[in-house]
C-alpha cells in the first residue's frame, strides 16, 4: 500500500523444539478424508506406525500409542510404576525433569530427590551414591534432552547404575527422541516415553511409551489407579491383528506420523542422528562466533536444541519478542528461572542447514536491534563454515 | 481397464458415529502451518474455541480442553471427583455407560450399580430408589447419547433425582453433545464431558469436560492421585489472560475445532439440534419403511445414532463388512454382545439429507445382496418424504 514500508520480514517462521515445522508430505495427509479408527484402511496405517516405531527407540519393545501429549506419556509411566509409597529416585536439572517429580508427587510416590540446579548434567556417580544411600528405589526417572536447558543427559550412564541397584530406569526422550541418540535395548532402559510433535516430525496429540517386558510385568502386578494410560490394557490392543487402540485412535495425527516416519525410516535413523549433531554443531559454532557462551553444561550429545545465555547489556526478556513481531521468528527464550536470560535455537525434527543460518541470522538482527554491538552475519558465516566443512550436499 | 467389471462403489463413505466425516473446511485448515502453542496466534485460536464451547454445551462453565479423546475427559471426571472408597452410582446400559463402571473400578470407587440392560432407557424413579436404598453416593454418573444402542437418556431428569439426594451429576456427552438436546446449566448438570470427533465435526483428539464451581470446588477438596488430566491446573491455565494449555496444546486439532465451532455458531445451535432431530426422523422412516426394527428403547431424542435390528433371514455380521466393501460406506455395526445383531447408522455431526438417503440406499443394497428379500428405494423414498413434509430446504 503506498505509503507504507515494506516489510519482508512477511513470512511466519516456526523454529521452536515443539511444536516443531512439519515437513509438507505430514501436513497435507492431514486434510485428507477422516477414516473410522476399526477400519481396515487405518488399521493397515496404524500397523505400519506401530512396526516403524521401535526402529526410532531401538528397540524391541512395544511402543505404546496414546491420544496424549507427551506429558500423557510420562504420567503413563508413573501411574503404571508407582503405587503410592513407593521409593524411587527422579533426576531434575530443568522444568522437565521437575515434570516427573510433580508427577511422582501426585501419584503419592516416596520420591528421592536429585537436583543438582539448572543446566547441570545428571551425574551417574550421584545417581548411584544416592541408590546405596536410599536402598529399595525401584525405579529411576531421568530425561534424555531437557529441554528446558539443551543439556542431552548420558542416559546409558544412568540406566547402568539403575541396573546395578536393581531399579528400572525411566527415560522421558519427549525432544530426544530421533534427534540425540538413543539405543533403548543396548543401553538397557526399561521404559522411554515420547511425544509426536518434536523429532518425530508430527503434530502434538501422540503420546508414546516403549515399555520392556519387566516394565510391563511390574504395571500388571499392581493394577489399579489407572484407566486410559493403563499399559496393559494398550498392549492387549496393540498385540491384535491387526492391531488395534482401546480407545478412538487420534486418526489424523497417527496419519500425519506414518508419513513422517516413512520419511525418517527413508533418511535412516543413523543418517538422522548425523543430522542433528551436525546441526547442532553448526548452531553451537554460530552462537560462539557472536561472542554468546552456551547455558549450563552442555557437550556434544546436545543436539536437540542449543540454549545460549544472551548477553547482559539487552533486556533478554525482549528477545523473543523481537524475534517474533519484527522478525517473524517463533523462537523459545527461556521457561521460569531462566526467562530474559536464554534463548533456544531448536533443531529437532524437519530442520536442515537454512533454518540453523536463518535462526543465526534473526538472532543477529535481533541482538543489533536490541543495541547489542553485533557483527552481522559472523554467526551465519561461522554455521556455514561448519557445514561446508562437512563436505555434505543434497547429493552426498 | 478392458475387462475389468465397473465399480460405481469407487468413492469411501465414512458414515460412522466418530470420527465423523470432516467439512471441507475443517479438513484444510490442518494442513496449514504448524502454531506454536504459546505464540500469540495460536493463543488467539484457543480463546475463540474456549469462548465458544459453553454455548455448545449451553453452560456459564469453564470447559476444560485435554489432548485426549473423550475417555480421557471420563477419566478426568473420575479421577477428580471420586477417591478410592468413595460411594457414587453409575447407571449403564450400553458399552460406554459400562465405561463409567469400568473407570470407577479402576479407581477404587464403592459403585452402585443400575444397569437395566443394554439398550433400555434408564429411568429416573430408578435412580431416586437406588439413591434412597443407598444413601451416601456423592456422584452419579450417566450417559447423554449411548452410542452402542443410540438411546438418547433424559438426563434432565436423572441431575434433578440427583440433586435431590444431594449428589453431583456427571454425564458422558461424548457422542451427543451438538447432537441431541443437552443444557447444562438449565438442566442442573455439573459436569459434562465429551469429544471433539463426533457431532462436533473435528478429529478425534480433544477431551472436553464442561465443570461446575461445585465439582471444581470437590475435585480441589481431594487432590492427589492425578497430574495430566487435573481440572484445577488446566482451569488455571485457560484462565489466565490470554489462556494457556497446562501442556503442549493438540494445536492442528485446536484449529480444527476452530473452525468446525464457527459452522456451529453460524448454524445456530438450535438450528443443530432441529437438524439432527429431523435427520434421525427421515432415518426411524425409512428404517420402519423396510420393515426393520430399532433396537431396545429409542424415542425421539434418539438423534445420534439410530440403531437397527437387522433381519434375522441373514447373516448380520456380513452386514458391515458388505456396506464396506462392496459398497464403501464404512458404517458401524454392534459392539460387543450386539455384533452381528444391528447395524447403527449415524447422523451426529456433518451430516445432512443425502447423507441419510446413502446411507439407507446402502442398506438396502446391503439386504438385498445377502438376500433378504427388499423393496430397493422403499427405505430412502420414506426418508425423502419425512425431508420434504418438513419444509426445509437450503435456502428455507
Amino acid at each position: 500500500m503506498s505509503g507504507q514500508a515494506p516489510n519482508p520480514f512477511n513470512k511466519k517462521i516456526l523454529a521452536t523444539a515443539g511444536p516443531t515445522p512439519l515437513p509438507p508430505r505430514v501436513s497435507s495427509v492431514m486434510s485428507e478424508p477422516v477414516l473410522y479408527h476399526r477400519d481396515p484402511a487405518f488399521a493397515a496405517i496404524y500397523e505400519r506406525v506401530l512396526n516403524r516405531l521401535p526402529e526410532v527407540f531401538q528397540t524391541s519393545n512395544d511402543v505404546l500409542l496414546f491420544a496424549s501429549t507427551g506429558s500423557g506419556a510420562m504420567e503413563s509411566a508413573v501411574s503404571n510404576l508407582v503405587q503410592p509409597g513407593q521409593k524411587v529416585l527422579a533426576c531434575a536439572t530443568g522444568k522437565f525433569g521437575e515434570r516427573w517429580l510433580q508427577l511422582l508427587d501426585a501419584q503419592g510416590a516416596e520420591t528421592v530427590r536429585y537436583e543438582p540446579g539448572w543446566g547441570v548434567r545428571i551425574d551417574a556417580d550421584e545417581v548411584d551414591r544416592l541408590l546405596t544411600e536410599n536402598p529399595g528405589c525401584e525405579v529411576v526417572f531421568a530425561t534424555l534432552s531437557e529441554t528446558s536447558t539443551g543439556v542431552v543427559h548420558d542416559v546409558q550412564a544412568i540406566a547402568a547404575v539403575a541396573k546395578k541397584h536393581g531399579a528400572l530406569t525411566v527415560v522421558d526422550a519427549v525432544s530426544g527422541l530421533g534427534a540425540a541418540e538413543l539405543r533403548q535395548d543396548d543401553w538397557g532402559i526399561d521404559v522411554v516415553v515420547s511425544g509426536s510433535q518434536k523429532a518425530l516430525m508430527a503434530p502434538p496429540g501422540i503420546g508414546l511409551a516403549s515399555v520392556s517386558a519387566a516394565a510391563l510385568d511390574r504395571a500388571e502386578s499392581q493394577p489399579g489407579g489407572r484407566y486410559y494410560f493403563d499399559w496393559g490394557r494398550t498392549a492387549k490392543a496393540q498385540r491384535k491383528s491387526p492391531p488395534s487402540s482401546p480407545f478412538t485412535a487420534p486418526v489424523t495425527i497417527v496419519s500425519a506420523l506414518d508419513v513422517a516416519l516413512d520419511m525418517i525410516h527413508e533418511e535412516g535413523i543413523e543418517n538422522v542422528f548425523a543430522r542433528h549433531a551436525l546441526l547442532a554443531k553448526a548452531t553451537r559454532a554460530g552462537v560462539a562466533a557472536l561472542g554468546l557462551n552456551l547455558y549450563g553444561d552442555p557437550d556434544e550429545r546436545s543436539n536437540v536444541v542449543t540454549a545460549l545465555e544472551l548477553p547482559s547489556d539487552i533486556d533478554g526478556g525482549k528477545v523473543p519478542k523481537i524475534l517474533r513481531d519484527q522478525f517473524g521468528i517463533t523462537a523459545n527464550g527461556g521457561q521460569d528461572d531462566l526467562k530474559g536470560k536464554i534463548l533456544r535455537i531448536a533443531h529437532c525434527g524437519y530442520f536442515g542447514a537454512f533454518d540453523i543460518l536463518t535462526s543465526l541470522a534473526g538472532l543477529e538482527l535481533t541482538l543489533e536491534t536490541l543495541g547489542h554491538a553485533t557483527q552481522l552475519g559472523a554467526g551465519v558465516g561461522a554455521a556455514q563454515r561448519v557445514f561446508l566443512d562437512a563436505g555434505v550436499s543434497v547429493t552426498a
